[in-house]
């Protein structure tokens, strides 16, 4: 082996996956995935310490465990370019200014330990936080999310201020990893903009949670240079040439040159488990009511990026399936609902329903929310769910669709990436059905992986710039589903029902009364959208 | 043999059940069921003529044929006191004067036939009555059901007037049956004031449907004497003695001595497929909003009775179970499903529903209303949604409680019956708590047409009324389910928001919009509500 090569690592919420590109050819010639050791740990650390409910936190040990041995397969005694890295976010940890993570100094300490983006106990802080409001919200709808690092910060400081007192360094795990391979700290804008509110003009905000910005670090642009994997991780992972790290990304953003999304007024959706859109804007453009965050450069050097999602997309069909099975297992649950209800027509079911089986992202930013399905009679059948569940997360889509239409973003192509689309056509024949678009799938595997290595190209200057490295490693051919006139013209009364379904107040106070936020157990098959996502594509999650 | 004995003939959607009882024990020492030939009529005549949407018809001539062999078989060589009938209703035929049936005449014509209950094409001619309005409607919470014998007759006149110029009398298949046995036309003032908004003050309403008035007949009280069994019917039946023959009574009422009910305050419910309550004044009480009916005289004698119910009840626990079996059967299933809803607690589900799958019956009466559930999320269990659909039919009948206490009725006992109360105690534990209140299920086989048979007896004088009747032929044992405070209370906010649910207007708009009236088909399992009911347990229907 004489070549050169790309890494991209994907630190998803299970496991790291990682890719070796060739970069002459730009071919994909090896994968390999490893999981994490204690994976997510919900209900008590690895040593029994039990945790209070919402919790749901990772050992930063264990990425540079898995790390190790992804670099290891892939780029022992091999000349890496370049390696890229994506991660889920925000998930941050507490550090000390040499980037021990605080877990490794007190390893019974919850408050120690990295709180995944899924942490959902901090939303408290981030009530607070809203209903002091204040400028640095005008980007994001004026509400930060529970999940955010600001009001993760937040709940450490408040709840367990010793550690607050022994953190130098309050962290994204991606820019952390980054650090660990480099030994260099560079954070990334696109962390710090869309979790920490960091904007170019005015820095991080200023006095909301005490000591926080002493503990963080001025952000770059996405594709920076970061510094070379050091001499440790070299020997560790028998690794040769340069190996430019960059910094790291947005794992729902590195995707974006991996499919070709570099132009203005794109949209590109990640459907997995959940779903996630971004929309590319060159110009500033006001925030359409109910879309979330703004920023430029953090993920594509020279562009807006707006983001949106449904907090529940393939998981509720593989909800449904696995609650109902019609088979010996999943799979073949899902062709047989899958053949059925692709024998009927839109309105066939009578039943329009809301996808808030994990709450409402946009427009109202609620976990609270809850799936409700209306329609009912006793010619319902079972099927007939099934595709009333996967028009309903379409109509979700379409409302995203129409806000940022609403300002005048995503007018261009529709691109998406999903593992479902393989094993379920119908449910991206539906989907521009209820879209009345042509929605375009790239064909490429491991699309973040790939994304995360066309940063790292890009930092390393093996590309001039991220539309090249789309071209030289991104997808090559795609798959287009064009609607059908007739169905579409059928959706449009569905999906008018939908929305003023979506929009009732009532309903929503009394999806909120009805019980605690719930989520999907940890580490559960509800963490897996459909079965092609197994076996290592894409997996959306909220960024 | 050389006793006396009463037979009860209840005729019902499918079939016709009879019971033979000692009149000197008051013991049921005989039962027989007979199905129509027929059933019901939907798709097509017998002949093939197909029927438009809606339709489900009933030839008369199948009563007569299922009624000879029910009395052969209960009656042949005995000496017969008293026979007393109870039908559904309205299920209006047109016939000649001397009750030849017109279908008999016109056997391709679909107008010439029953039009059964749930016929239900006749829709818009009670919304146009409706539209026009009138002071015949004040009992009936102003609106007209187009299950009702005035909007029948409507579309008779309206679609067929050959037909309708043919028809000499527009008549109740009940009092049809009775002129038959009898040769006496002598009709229900139960029939007549439900079906047909008769009023003892100003008799039937005038101008509503050109003629038809002149086709019906004064009606007599509850309990009165048509006439005995003719020679005709002696002869094919074998039967002896006097077998006078008691005017008919609505199904859904006849039930009421049978089970004990009949005390000022009462509530009475039959809980099967669907639900209807009864509710027992002796003084005029002003109907409160969303109840149904009033008519003094019509069921009992001295009591006005108000109705109520539910559209779907326990079939919609049947269609849950058939849509998603667990079991090797239905049976099975239940069982499964139970054994796992009853580990749940109040809330547990997190789900709040709608028990609208057939529409709702009070307070909207509307069958375009359609079945709703919310709440769901990752975690949402199939024995979850089981036990929210339980929950969600008890709510109902709480709203319908709820409305009579309104107007001061049923605050005293409630009775029930219930063919599901033996396998699915669960319901009637769950429906005590919901309630707030004792449940007391009379213990007694074939109550309705043991019901119709105290009729006979106070028609020919066997008893002297129908207290004596109630005490002498009833249930002799009850159960009683009495609530636990503690679920009690933590029920109370869960029907707040089912209230909230039912009462949104927006919602109802959606469900009417979303697809047409769908009904169950007809001679299909939905027609039967729980396994229990397949072995000729009561079987609710609207009456």
């Amino acid at each position: 082996m004489t070549g050169r090569y790309l890494i991209g690592l994907d630190f998803g919420t299970l496991s790291v996956r990682g890719v070796l590109i060739d970069a002459e050819s730009g071919i994909a010639i090896d994968y390999h995935a490893s999981p994490y050791r204690h994976g997510v740990m919900s209900g008590s650390l690895a040593d029994g310490t039990p945790l209070p409910s919402g919790f749901a936190l990772q050992d930063a040990h264990d990425y540079v465990v898995a790390a190790e041995e992804v670099l290891c397969r892939l780029g022992q005694h091999r000349h890496i370019l370049s390696i890229g890295i994506d991660f889920t976010a925000s998930s941050p940890l507490p550090a000390t200014a040499d980037g021990t993570p605080l877990s490794a100094l007190l390893p019974n300490e919850p408050h120690a330990y990295v709180k995944l983006w899924k942490h959902a106990a901090a939303q408290r802080y981030a009530d607070a936080i809203n209903a002091a409001g204040g400028a640095f919200l005008d980007n994001f709808g004026g509400r930060l999310s529970g999940e955010w690092l600001l009001a993760k910060a937040a709940q450490v400081a408040s709840e367990a201020p010793t550690v607050w007192a022994l953190t130098e360094r309050f962290i994204e795990a991606g820019d952390w990893m980054v650090s660990q391979l480099t030994g260099c700290e560079a954070r990334n804008l696109g962390f710090a903009a869309y979790k920490a509110q960091y904007s170019a003009a005015t820095g991080y905000p200023e006095g909301i949670v005490p000591g926080l910005n002493a503990r963080l670090a001025p952000p770059l642009k996405a594709g920076s240079p970061a510094g070379e994997l050091n001499a440790e991780w070299r020997r560790k992972a028998g690794i040769k040439g340069p190996a430019v790290v960059a910094v790291a990304v947005i794992d729902s953003h590195a995707v974006l040159p991996a499919v070709g999304a570099v132009e203005d007024g794109m949209a590109a959706g990640a459907l997995g488990t959940s779903a996630a859109y971004l929309f590319l804007a060159e110009r500033p453009l006001s925030l359409p009511a109910g879309l979330e965050g703004m920023a430029r450069d953090g993920s594509l050097p020279g562009f807006w990026l707006h983001e949106a999602g449904q907090a529940a997309f393939g998981d509720l069909l593989a909800w449904f399936v696995r609650t109902f099975p019609r088979g010996s297992d999943l799979a073949a649950s899902f062709a047989a609902y899958n053949a059925e209800a692709a024998m009927l027509e839109p309105g066939d079911s009578h039943l329009v329903g809301l996808d808030w089986w994990n709450g409402n992202r946009v427009p109202h930013a609620d976990s609270r929310l809850s799936g409700l399905l209306m329609g009912f009679g006793m010619d319902t059948t079972a099927a007939g769910i099934y595709r009333a569940l996967m028009e309903a997360i379409c109509y979700g889509t379409r409302q995203v669709m129409e806000l940022a239409a609403a300002g005048s973003l995503g007018t261009g192509r529709v691109v998406m990436t999903s593992g479902l689309a393989e094993t379920n056509p119908l449910l991206l024949t539906i989907m521009a059905d209820v879209l009345g678009r042509d929605i375009e799938l790239p064909e490429i595997a491991h699309a973040t992986a790939t994304g995360a290595a066309i940063h790292g190209a890009v930092a390393a200057g093996v590309v001039a710039d991220f539309r090249d490295g789309a071209a030289r490693f991104g997808a090559r051919s795609r798959r287009v589903f064009h609607p059908d006139p007739d169905r579409s013209k059928r959706y449009q009364p569905l999906f008018s029902i939908y929305c003023e379904l979506a929009s009732l107040t009532p309903v929503q106070a009394a999806m909120r009364r009805i019980g605690p936020q719930r989520r999907a157990p940890d580490n559960a098959p509800n963490a897996i959208a459909g079965p092609s996502l197994e076996d290592g594509k894409l997996t959306a999650t909220f960024g």
